[in-house]
């Protein structure tokens, strides 16, 4: 199958937004009137950002909402998106899963597909994501102040449980039973069972964009990121560009894991102390999670919460902005915790 | 060296142009009134578009051309890019003259980096390219009409021939001698001495995208689209699109081979009859050149050269849109040529 005939079969659809879609050199977009386009690009890489066997539905799905989050994290409405894909065949039965997955994220936001450019390579897949926003509403990571709350949105720490228990899995270390019960009590690791872990696995292969959150949240967030490559070092990055530190609390943090929503076995487990400081470095510090880290002066708790009752979209106040630079982690009893966390980093972490 | 680090060594940079630039999540661009949005992208996988040694100055200058070559085709006028790379280690040694190459280029054409994502991975270089162009104004490939002329600017062919002897050589089939003769007179290649193999190598590694001579065919052309996958395949386009045919004289086109311009000994070789065939495969379906293929109406000839000479870019018309469907090829003597050519494809060129 010829680059053009794959195009026209698996990407070429409808796209009434914009002024031209694909097969011409260029896509055409044309801006409504008072809006600034926000653009955000990510890459996927085999190996690195998903297995080689994902389930190929499921990756598409992830390729476009990881860029969606970045829309997301601005408070942008998403209209389109550009996909270069390098593919080592043009294998339609993982191009039309693949494809579908996409497409249906994209419907599902009223994102349309306005071009691209396909090749034959390692597998990458390289998103290019435009949203609108009203001039000057977007949300910027640069606005914290000192004595803002800060929020984090939905669940945290999951997808980083999925993938250190998928990869232990891989490497032979562990086996998990067709009957939900953890084969591994490992100190090191936090054994989920099979229905556990399959919910898990969710949050990993099929992330949810905050994208009605994020619009929700213009005019109420002072600083918005998506969380990536792990809570703090997402909050660090507004902190960095708003000039300011903040106070965590851990105990509240802890509680975004989303396990309360697992087996009851397994929450027992999650549970237990000693796991507590392994548990945190998954919700501080895990990847994958796309949910949205946000500043929001306190006069403004009651809108913060309407935001997220408009959009269907939990969230948790974990701490304040402070003047002083720096990250404070505070224990249960308000003291300082006594535990070093790192974040994600393609080229330091497996360096 | 970790991600963030990189970025901030080698690809942050002063955005004056768009609201927002490289930090956040999304960039944020404002266009102006009355302008629509052009955008393209491409991927550029190592091995595929570009041999792993090459130099990476080039190759950030080529990466940004081929994208900028695709705006030139819509007749649009470079604002800002967004840049994903993957790479198999953060090396300033390779980075450096990578941002050197690919921002000279940015520079010179006003386009500014506003965003991006590094990964590790196999290289891979992923550009998303915007432009604006005057509602309504955009080149297509959908515009051609029956008796439009059909125009090529610069040269083609150079590329693939310096592709093809770079490909002999590192297959050890032929070598070439550091004086500029010809090392190998094999009938199928087309020989280059190392004068003149620079002289080609410079159009494959260093194309020149045709910015100015696209925004000046603006209201003059009524349909163009730019010449990466070969001269017969790129206008094939075109025809497509604008539901016409063509005939083009093959004389002329091989008048466009950049070959006039090498050393006298080489010049004589490549005017060898036998060599003909081979010539004009390569002026025809040599992808690389980054060249316009564009049509307008006899009536607009000296318009077409006006706009020609305020861009400073050679044009040579060698052919005429036909109502009836399909590409016909004449020779010298206005004759059917009797010889078939394959244009570039990816996935079925290498299959």
């Amino acid at each position: 199958m010829g680059e053009f005939d794959l195009i026209q079969r698996f990407f070429t659809r409808p796209t009434p937004r914009a002024v031209l879609g694909v097969g011409d050199d260029c896509a055409l977009l044309q801006p409504a009137d008072g809006m600034q386009t926000a653009i955000s690009t990510d890459m996927l890489v085999s190996g690195r950002h998903f297995f080689p066997d994902v389930d190929p539905r499921a990756l598409g799905h992830k390729a476009l909402a990881v860029n969606l989050s970045d829309l997301a994290a601005c408070g942008a409405t998403p209209v389109a998106f550009t996909l270069a894909l390098a593919l080592p065949a043009a294998d339609p039965a993982w191009l039309e899963p693949f494809s579908q997955g996409l497409l249906a994220l994209a419907d599902a936001h009223g994102c349309e597909l306005i071009g691209g450019d396909t090749t034959r390579g390692p597998l990458n897949i390289c998103i290019t994501v435009f949203g609108q926003v009203p001039r000057g509403q977007a949300l910027l990571r640069s606005g914290a102040q000192a004595g803002d709350d800060v929020y984090v949105s939905g669940t945290l720490g999951d997808a980083s449980l999925a993938l250190a228990q998928l990869l232990r899995q891989r490497a032979g270390q562990t086996t998990t039973s067709a009957k939900g019960e953890p084969a591994d009590s490992g100190a090191t690791g936090v054994p989920l069972g099979a229905h556990d872990l399959a919910l898990a696995r969710q949050r990993l292969e099929w992330p949810t964009p905050r994208v009605a959150l994020g619009q929700a949240l213009r005019g109420i967030a002072t600083a918005a990121a998506d969380i990536s490559d792990g809570l703090l070092g997402d909050l660090g990055h507004i902190l960095e560009r708003s000039g300011t530190g903040a106070t965590l609390d851990t105990a509240l943090a802890l509680g975004l894991l989303g396990a309360h929503h697992y087996a009851t076995e397994a929450a027992a487990l999650l549970a237990t102390p000693a796991l507590r400081p392994v548990l945190l470095q998954h919700v501080l510090s895990g990847g994958d999670d796309y949910e949205l880290v946000f500043t929001a002066a306190p006069a403004h708790r009651a809108a913060v919460q309407a935001a997220a009752h408009s959009s269907a979209t939990a969230v948790t106040r974990i701490g304040r902005i402070d003047a002083a630079p720096g990250l404070r982690l505070l224990d249960a009893q308000g003291l300082p915790l006594d535990q070093r966390f790192q974040s994600f980093d393609h080229f330091a972490a497996q360096a």
